[in-house]
Parts: C-alpha cells; structure tokens; sequence
C-alpha cells in the first residue's frame, strides 16, 4: 500500500509502505474509511520534537475491521470501529481508573501510521469500539473525530471540571479547542469563552456553543476573562495549545479552587512553582484517555446531538496528504479530513 | 506587650511592641493561649524570602475573645476560638467555594505576628471558629495544630483525594506531613507510606497510623514507592517540603490518573510541561483554606479521635521563642509550642 511518510521538516510523501498484517494474536487489521492530520503532527512536521526520518504519520483512524488476531473476542471483522491514538488493554487498573492512554501495555498508534488506507492496531479488544452499525457517509467526520479530537476536547473539559451554570474559557481555537466548546455546551456549561483572533473559528466556536469571543492574548486576555467574571477568574478553563504562553495564561485566567484540563502537547513548558502554589488551581492534563469516553461520544454522534467533523474544514484524497499538512501548517485549514 | 520580632537571618528577639487594638469595626483581639513556630517561618528565619526587618513573627493561634470590633456579629468575648493563618470573610464567592485562604479579601495573619501574648484578628466572623466550651488545658495543643498544621495536613490530604483502601505517600516528615497522616487515616487510606529518614519522626508516624516508612528519597525512594505499588505509584501523594526535589519525587511516585496535594510553600520549583502532561496526574496545592475544615477538624479534637497536638514536641515559655527558632531550625525539635 502507500501511506504518509515524513521525511523531514515540511517532506511529507505518499509513499509505498508494507501492508501490515496481524503479528500477534490481539492485533486488528483494518480497512479505514478516513483518517486525517493532527495538530500535534505539526510539531516534527515542523522540525520541532523531530523523530527518526523517515517516520510513518498519523494516528487518527475510523474504519471497517477486516482481519483478527487468534485472541481477538470481542471485535468481529465486518464491524465498524472507531480506536484512540493510544492502544490499551483496558483492563489493568490503570485503565480501569479510566486512564487508558497511561495503560500498563499503551501503544502509540503513531507508529503504525494511520495516515495510510490500512492499518493495524494492537490490543484490539481493548482498544477499538464498534458502532451501532455501518455509519451512513455523513457521520464519517465527527465517528473520525471522537478518535482524537474530540475525545481530547471531551477530556480536557472532564479534566477542567466543567459544570452546569458555570464559567468556561477555552485557550486554543484549533481543533480540540473547538471540540472543547462542544463538550462544554454538553456538560451544561453557562458561558463558554473562546480566545481566539481567526474569523473562520470564532465562527464555529459560536456555532459550536461558545457565548463570547475574546480576541486578546496573554496578560491582556487575562485580564478581558478577569473583567467578565468579576475579578476572579473562570470556574475553568480548557488549555489546548501546549506552549509557555497558553499555559500561564489559562492559569492566570482561572479563579482560585478552579479547574485547568490542558490537553495542548506540552512544548518546553516549565510552570513556575511559587505562582502555581499561590493560583491555587486545580492541573490536570495528558494525552487524553479516548477510550473512557468512546461509547459516550459515538453515541452523541450516532444521535447527531453534536456535529464535531465539522472541523474538517478541508477534505483531500489521501494521495495528497502533503497539501493537507501544508493546509494545517498556514492555518489555511482548521483540519484536514483524507479519504483513502 | 511583647512579642518575636525577626531582625535578620536567625535573629528573633522578644521585644516591645505596640499592644493590637480593634482598627476595623470587624476585627475581634485575642488572648493568646499558646501560639508556635512554622516551619514555613523558617524560610525567613533563614534569610530565603527574606522580608523587610525587623517583622513580627507568628501566624498560628488560639485563645480567648477579649474584645470584638462594633460590626462583628457571632463572635463573642470570652469564647475560646481558633483561626486560619488568612484572615477571610467567608462570604465572597471564593470562600463560599471553599477556598478562603484566597478570598477576595485574604489578610495575612503573619503580618500582626501571632508569636505574642495578645493578637488582632481581622475579618472576626469569618475567620474565627468558637470551641463548644472552653477547653481543658490538655487539648490546647491539638487546637492549636488546627490553626495551620493539621488544617494543611488534611488539605493536603484532601487535595491528594485520599479514599478508603487506597494507597498514599507522605513527602516531608515535618509536622503538616505528620498531620497528613492523621488525616489520610481518618480519610480510610488502607496504606499510608511516609519518606522519612529521622527516628523520631517515623515513630511518630507510625502512631498516627502510618502503615510503611521509606527511608529512600529522589529517585531511590520513586523506585521503593514503585516497588510497593505493581509498579504503578500510589494513588495519592502529599507534598509537604516545597522544593524541586520533593515535587518531582511527587510526582513520580503518583500512579496515571492519581492525585497529589501539595501544602510545602513552593520554593524555587520550575515543573517541567512534557514530563506533567505525561504523568497525567491530578495536582492541587497552595496555602490551605484551613477555615473550610476548622468546624470538623475541632470536633475531631474535641471527641478526642486525633491528637495533632503530639507533633509539638518542645514547649517553651514565649519568651523564649529565640530557641523554638533554633531548636526547629537544627530539626531537634519537630515543632515548639509556645506559652504566653
């Protein structure tokens, strides 16, 4: 088959790659129906945390199972399935706590690289949830968001506590930040605050549920979030960028007793302890364990109460994987969407 | 009346100073019936943080309401009563949220220096906790420790979501670690291991229902904690020292999904992002809202079910305050009560 290989910074190339095929007994083999790029792609697509070229991408995958391993129970080949980024067992007590990515046995399914028309992806059982049935073509985008970004918008906003009636900010308006507002909307939240400057996403932070957009940054967005809240700060806030000045501006921008999920891909962050300790705030963040909220968030899909494939906002072939990741590096697109 | 006042790095002397008298019409003035030492005292004692001398010493109290201010309602002169070492309203949104040592009106209690016969206290409604009676001379310490030690202590704990059969670590064996452990027990943790290599302070440990000491500390105690837990780390850490060491051994030694409170004033601590996100563990610390827990943890002394008091283990007239800062400084003592 051929797949997405990095090469080096801003060299992506569809090229031959090995089928992959079952290698032990719990993998699964399947023929996706679309994958997509990831924000989080961008860093070694931009040279940043570059890995070992030339590296096999994605990892963002929905699609009919085909082939599975001797051990495999619980999946059946003809079945729709949507997986996490990470494979997990889900049966060890830290996925049973409900932190799948952290599993004892996780797997990055990075490494099998997703951005490819096959793939295959270990621990099958534990890692891949079937839908009702065969999904019409309609429901592909958001079945292929619960895989990463909204399950990790769903997360940070599990992680920052959102409630009913309550204040939230929302740092970071690409794609999991805008996943953010919908899970927010869900979860009851009053006002539900976008910080973002891009007209094409403030747009559907408004259509996703956001209630104001605030277009300042840094210490001036910080101090917009403590004029709307009366002095103190949000009740929480959802930090989906990963750099120093998200991080302390969704601290700062956080009452004391309040709540941070920050789920932006840490990058060379380092959190001053005298200010963390003074704040107050309760930090909770990660790589998202998708797989505690994948039965809720296909169902949400399933029922079409939330629409989150609506951040493709571009849909390729493929073939042309390398414009979908220029696309997303000149924010030309909030999300590539690929076809295989 | 006189009073500690620090002049310089290990320079307390007992002088003269102005009697307090009611400034607001909400303040109450106490009759000190003992006061003590912090060990967050000794990191001016010591020249770090060093503030502008000579300072009044002394944020922990409890005594008798000698006069009260024309606006305060519900305390009464003559009551025995206990305060935090913030001064709160209590009413604001931040404390009605449980968080009043960062109400929107916080006083520090340091800045009128507890360390003395008499004591101004501001915001007397909203601070001060009236006993059911006044009490017999035995529990005096015990209270006393409610005032910020055993306040911290079940913070921390509380912070560090401690559940009945679960697993916590104690980092810092000084008296808010100790008082960790009292909390934890009474929280129904099934096995509380406290990182202590000094004698006395395991034993001491040990009766507050410590069920494990390790005397490893950095990466040698992770591996112990690692080793006790299937490799998983505990499910609840409490921090109680404040330096990069102890929060990193933290947060190491905290399984994925788990929690820490940490109460040690952060000093000098950068977090590292990437090695946080990673980690994925819930973190909530700062200076305790001790007023939130004061009505429960004095009716836990006053049934007599704990005894915090046991971590002062040197009592000493106040004017001799100059040694309870050496004694605790050269760690002969844990924590020195003193007796105007």
């Amino acid at each position: 088959m051929r797949g997405a290989i990095l090469y080096g910074p801003r060299d992506v190339r569809f090229e031959e790659r090995p089928d992959p095929k079952i290698i032990e007994p719990t993998d699964a083999i399947l023929k996706l129906s679309a994958t997509c790029v990831c924000g989080s792609d961008l860093w070694p697509y931009r040279g940043i945390d570059a890995p070992a070229y030339p590296t096999p991408m994605g990892h963002e995958y929905c699609g009919i199972v085909e082939e599975v391993g001797s051990a495999v129970r619980n999946i059946k080949p003809g079945q729709f399935v949507v997986g996490s980024f990470f494979a997990s067992d889900n049966t060890c007590p830290i996925c049973q706590a409900g932190y799948q990515s952290r599993c004892v046995d996780a797997r990055l399914m990075g490494a099998e690289g997703a951005q490819a028309p096959w793939l295959r992806v270990p621990l099958a059982d534990g890692t891949l949830v079937a839908t009702p049935d065969i999904p019409s073509d309609d429901l592909i985008p958001s079945l292929l968001a619960t895989s990463d970004v909204f399950g990790t918008g769903w997360f940070a906003a599990d992680a920052a506590d959102v409630q009913p009636g309550k204040t939230v900010v929302v740092v970071g308006d690409g794609a999991v930040g805008l996943c953010g507002v919908i899970a927010a909307r869900q979860m009851g939240a009053e006002r539900i605050i976008m910080m973002s400057h891009h007209e094409t996403r403030q747009k559907l932070a408004l259509e996703f549920g956001a209630t104001d957009i605030v277009t300042e940054r840094g210490d001036k967005g910080v101090a917009r979030i403590k004029d709307m809240t009366d002095g103190l700060g949000a009740h929480s806030v959802i930090e989906a960028v990963g750099t120093q000045e998200a991080m302390m501006q969704s601290i700062r921008s956080t009452r004391p007793g309040g709540h941070i999920g920050f789920v932006g891909v840490s990058h060379g962050v380092q959190l001053p302890g005298e200010e963390l300790f003074f704040a107050e705030v309760h930090l909770l963040g990660g790589p998202a364990p998708v797989r505690r909220y994948l039965p809720e968030l296909i169902d949400l899909v399933w029922k079409r109460q939330v629409n989150p494939g609506k951040v493709f906002d571009l849909t390729l072939p493929l073939d042309q994987v390398a414009e979908a990741y220029r696309a997303m590096d000149e924010r030309r697109a909030i999300k590539a969407l690929l076809r295989p």
